[in-house]
């Protein structure tokens, strides 16, 4: 095997051993493999040459590019890790056509730096972004802080090639705004979280700079306030809103209990704190907020006056992994409900897990604009049986919300239970369908994704 | 058959004979179908329990609602026709949501006047509003005039209710805007022309109904300009450019001889004339196109000042069909191509058509915010094979500018023999083996979408 992938890559690009250590281990620490190999493919013909290598010999790939995933998507035990790093070439940058060809190895800052060069942005933006690869964001769906304006990545990608089961090369890489020629298999690869195919190169779209930010900490009575306070300013902006953030009392104290140097968002403590960013200035926002606040419908709000102040409040709500993984044990999730059932689902939670563990605790962090919570609970005690409790009363919360389990961060192997207990099943019966009609051998990232028939 | 399908839906809505007439016919006229029998279940139970029935007697369904279609895509010769005309239901409209769940037999106008009782709109719109129906609308994934702002139909729907070719249901009703559990099953069914399954209900997204338009007809040098046109108002307006149309000499040219009362937009005839809609007032409009004027950047302009001029200017370019289909005989397409390909598109297409036939001549109409063209050419005698050779001639120049040869009609049975010629052929094999996974007997709208294997 390590002769014929070397013969393919070249020796040097072929990893065994010790050097494999580097994707052995995930950023979660979870997730701990002993890779058969770790190839590095060149461009998109050594790794076509890779899957029908691999297809012919049935042995299982793993796609991996940034490795920075958080439920084991890329995990690599005992399969050829398909390492997609040196496709790392941002190609063309076409400024009249909004538009970018990318390789998967391509890294998100690279490519915000590259763009930004012509004036122009792609909005995707997440903590991860100074390592998180074109490659797995695509796969996973990334979803992050603009959601609420510029959309999912799904809806940031134009065109894709993949590299098939068998190593067959699968061209959509156009850059149309309408494309109505079959099955749109272009959203089909995005989120297969590398099951399906190897996503190798991209054309994504991308958006002027606004001209200007105007950003905001505001405090509302309650969250239905808040899903008004969204709806007015999207109506005074003509649909503006670049970030809508949610940030309960408790995150607020934890933010000063935890970060060195950390002030609070004002003198007096709110329940409903947002952090709201518009892409313009802050003139419309200004006027709306102080009428607001004039009529009582908003408690409290600070317009950041310069960079500083801005950034100074963005870093408060990209602390949340520090601040909610302080505390341990903890149970995080990651789900998604409908705008107006977002404060149903906090006081459900909270009440059963109150019943499941009276001295339990919880903590929430939301991007309320496109109603994805992370909510993490803290049990009073590390029992596993207590922990998994939770997890269901959580489930059992978002299924009756019609919500969904897993917003943004995927499935990959540690919501495999949740999706053979949750997923309709008519939906689970035809995901595995397509999964056997096009990867037959399951070779392709075995073990994510699609929960044993029998689980 | 007839019997099982009465004890399905009811005698009354089972329909054989000349009752069948309406069904048997398409708007186009170029295809002619003897249905088995015409069949209106009343809701999503009938339709699974009447696809359960034909699934077990291996009996083709060729799902239909409003049957507007260009393609062929509803022809029923010789099939179950499974009407979605009864499943007529506007269920919800949840305004501080921003969504209503609807069923396929909804009519778009009768959606567009029920969500503005609540200033919100559902901002998908065409020529066929009054009788197409949101069941083909998902299915085809309708483009239409406002893509440049809300994106194609896929872009608008949150969730989704299905009716697999063996009579289950699934459920993707779900209103979340961030959703990572699993394969996109959700945008493999849109477009899927009902090869997939059959859309019986879908919760749609609302928007705010902008506070103004401004709207305007333009005249600029170049497609180059305009181009660059739209880039600067979507700069000047934060991205509000609601429809961005062009329309050459010969276009105005056609209205006036074709239309009565028809009047010339400006007193002299320039070649690039724009239909330009923005969802806000004209005060910034106003400021850049005075500014482009000075500076010889537009050569002219009109906006509205009231909705009538207003609603002249959309009359304008609503007559495209009545202007383009009065010439006989015609070779209509539907074609793609990257913003700034336009250009070249129509200045290669119609070198090429001169090659071809010395005495042709074309005519374009385009939605140039999206880069979906319209093109017609008008052959100078009546013959198939001149015509072929065109068709294939716009399909040879679309191929080499990376675009489609479907935008926005899809592909039904008319562009049969352009998909084997032109789709990539790794992803017709895979839309084949998906289609073959998920309706093992091909009993679902058989005929369209996919190519004879040897074509």
């Amino acid at each position: 095997m390590i002769e014929d992938l070397s013969a393919i890559v070249g020796p040097r690009y072929v990893l065994t051993g010790a050097d494999t250590d580097k994707w052995g281990r995930d950023w979660t620490g979870a997730y701990v493999a002993q890779p058969l190999a770790v190839v590095r493919p060149a461009d998109t013909a050594e790794v076509a040459a890779v899957m029908a290598f691999a297809h012919a010999a049935s042995l299982p790939v793993v796609p991996v590019s940034g490795n920075t995933g958080l439920n084991g998507g890329a995990h690599g035990d005992n399969a050829i890790v398909l390492s997609l790093d040196r496709l790392n070439s941002i190609e063309t940058i076409d400024v009249a056509g909004r538009s970018a060809t990318v390789g998967a190895g391509v890294v998100l800052t690279q490519l915000h730096d590259a763009v930004a060069a012509h004036d122009l942005i792609f909005p995707m933006t997440f903590g991860a972004r100074g390592s998180a690869m074109v490659g797995g964001i695509l796969s996973t769906n990334a979803g992050g802080s603009n959601v609420v304006r510029y959309g999912n990545t799904r809806d940031l990608v134009l065109g894709i090639e993949v590299v098939m089961a068998d190593g067959r090369i699968m061209d959509l890489m156009t850059a149309l705004h309408k494309d109505n020629s079959g099955l749109n298999l272009r959203h089909l690869m995005i989120g297969a979280e590398g099951t399906l195919g190897i996503i190798t190169r991209a054309i994504v779209k991308l958006f002027p700079k606004p001209a200007a930010y105007a950003t905001a900490t505001v405090a509302v009575p309650t969250l239905t306030d808040a899903l008004a306070l969204l709806h007015r300013i999207q109506a005074v902006t003509g649909g503006a809103v670049e970030a809508f953030e949610y940030m309960p009392a408790a995150y607020i104290a934890g933010h000063l209990a935890v970060v060195a140097g950390a002030k609070p968002p004002f003198a007096k403590a709110h329940d409903v704190n947002l952090l709201i960013e518009v892409g313009e200035d802050a003139d419309r926002l200004t006027t709306l907020l102080a009428e607001m606040l004039e009529a009582d419908q908003v408690l409290d709000a600070v317009i950041a006056q310069n960079e500083a102040q801005r950034q100074d409040m963005w870093a408060r709500r990209e602390a949340a992994a520090e601040i909610t993984f302080h505390r341990r044990p903890f149970v995080d999730t990651d789900v998604a409900v409908a705008l107006p059932m977002v404060e149903r689902f906090l006081t459900e939670a909270r009440a059963r897990l109150t019943e499941l563990d009276p001295e339990a605790d919880d903590l929430s962090v939301a991007h309320l604009g496109d109603g994805n919570i992370h909510y993490t609970a803290y049990p009073s005690r590390d029992d596993p049986a207590l922990k998994d409790a939770i997890k269901e009363m959580v489930e059992d919360v978002v299924t009756e919300l019609r919500g969904s389990f897993s917003a943004e961060h995927g499935v990959g192997i540690s919501k495999l239970k949740t999706m053979a207990r949750r997923k309709d099943p008519v939906a689970l019966d035809t995901m595995r369908a397509i999964k056997a009609a096009l990867d037959p051998k399951g070779i392709l990232n075995p073990g994510k994704l699609y929960p044993p028939k029998r689980a």
